[in-house]
């Protein structure tokens, strides 16, 4: 059997974005069968020597591995560049198309692109992430008032994720509150949410596959049966409806996109 | 006074890639004034042409916008390129190398790079996710027996938003335990990490910065007091010492570096 291709990702921070953008090319060729491995903070010339002879004492007559980098600086690239492999610079020519059009040198550093570097988009992060945590589930709804998104939803809709990665990617302020049963007696809005009309999102799913997923939590129960599921996604729209709240089906959608929605929605 | 340059991250999904590329790319030229803004889902020509007028309106004699795109459909990208802007075509180039390291054409679908698309990687890090939550804070030791990494730290030392940032990113089982005071008395492990011992992974921060954190949660407090942090830090240092648990600082480091160095530890 023909072995999967290397492909190496190298990068002199944590290599998350360097990460991400060797996989969105590579997911333009889907039948490639790809062994990925990470080596962030090759961040000096002696540490990119090291990995260039790791690669070099490694290299058979089998294919070169595919080398992607964000590395910016001249001399640890230059060391890289030694490695026998098939490299893929990510950054080095839109930098200098950057140079170009600012008219001065870029600052290559290694790990300009600190995340921490934005010192207070940082801090407002971890805040936002402490407010989704105080306010997950229905619980610290005092503190609403305070909420840029409040997502409604029933249990297993996708609301926790989706606001935990609002606050740790995007620094929003996410709460979110489960529908349940009490909630569909009437056709109000649940009591905590009444003053908070206007920031409320709400997240739907197939019933189908929301049985699946509550199956998998506890088979057999009520809770997960299909016509349960089908009665609370139902009722649920309805409150959309009628309390003409913005909604988004989750059902294919991933943390990220679903993030992304409720970012373009809020701007 | 100028006005900040525009900056334009289009893309043909969620656009998270994109922009995070456009940062890396632009933290080399820290003096300049730059207004961000993100375009996603420009996933038709309809679309693109839309984007372009829209562009075509408002271009004025000032500086053109610098326009970041991850779009590889030809006819899309196409009508992107007509709109008055410095264009930066991020993966156009790698994907025509990798063409020919492959000797296939690639497949120019929009949203290729899916966060869903490995539908199995993307329902492990939703497991995860409700691992940590299930056992952040020292809840659900019982389950420690599932997780990949236990972290251990003081209180604010960052335990939380890291264990769900391994998570939610990396599909990692991560459960944090906090040490407090109860825990100082001995040299033992607390009693539920102790079967565990292999799997802690120490955070540990500069008692100055932890006082600061604390101050904002609780100022005036015993809790947040100096003479508290250093006790603290120090006997928990004493611990990872101890029984030998890798320890890493988190006082200068952002979730996404103490996650990256985790991961490094554990493969």
């Amino acid at each position: 059997m023909p072995q999967p291709r290397q492909v190496l990702v190298v990068s002199d921070h944590t290599g998350i974005t360097a990460e991400n953008m060797a996989r969105a090319l590579l997911a333009h060729f889907p039948d490639e069968d790809l062994n990925y491995s990470l080596r962030p903070f090759i961040d000096t010339v002696a540490k990119a020597r090291a990995l260039a002879a790791e690669l070099e004492a490694a290299d058979t007559q089998a294919e070169k591995p595919l080398l992607f980098t964000t590395i910016t600086v001249h001399e640890v690239l230059a060391e890289l560049r030694r490695a026998p492999a098939v490299h893929f610079d990510l950054l080095s020519r839109s930098v200098q198309q950057l140079e170009e059009e600012f008219g001065r040198p870029a600052v290559r550093l290694p790990g300009r692109f600190h995340d921490m570097a934005d010192q207070q988009g940082y801090l407002g992060r971890m805040e936002a992430l402490d407010f989704a945590l105080a306010t997950d589930d229905g619980v610290g709804d005092k503190q609403y008032g305070l909420a840029d998104v409040i997502l409604v939803g029933v249990s297993r809709a996708g609301k926790t994720p989706t606001s935990l990665f609002l606050a740790l990617q995007h620094g929003i302020r996410a709460s979110n509150y489960p529908l349940a049963e009490d909630d569909f007696e009437t056709e109000q809005l649940p009591r905590p949410l009444e003053p908070y009309r206007t920031k409320l999102f709400g997240l739907t799913i197939d019933p189908q596959r929301l049985h699946a997923i509550r199956t998998q939590r506890k088979a057999g129960s009520r809770y997960a049966s299909l016509e349960q599921c089908e009665y609370e996604v139902h009722r649920a729209e309805r409150l959309y409806q009628k309390w003409n709240i913005p909604v988004r089906d989750t059902t294919s959608s991933s943390v990220e996109e679903i993030a992304s929605g409720i970012l373009s929605y809020l701007r």
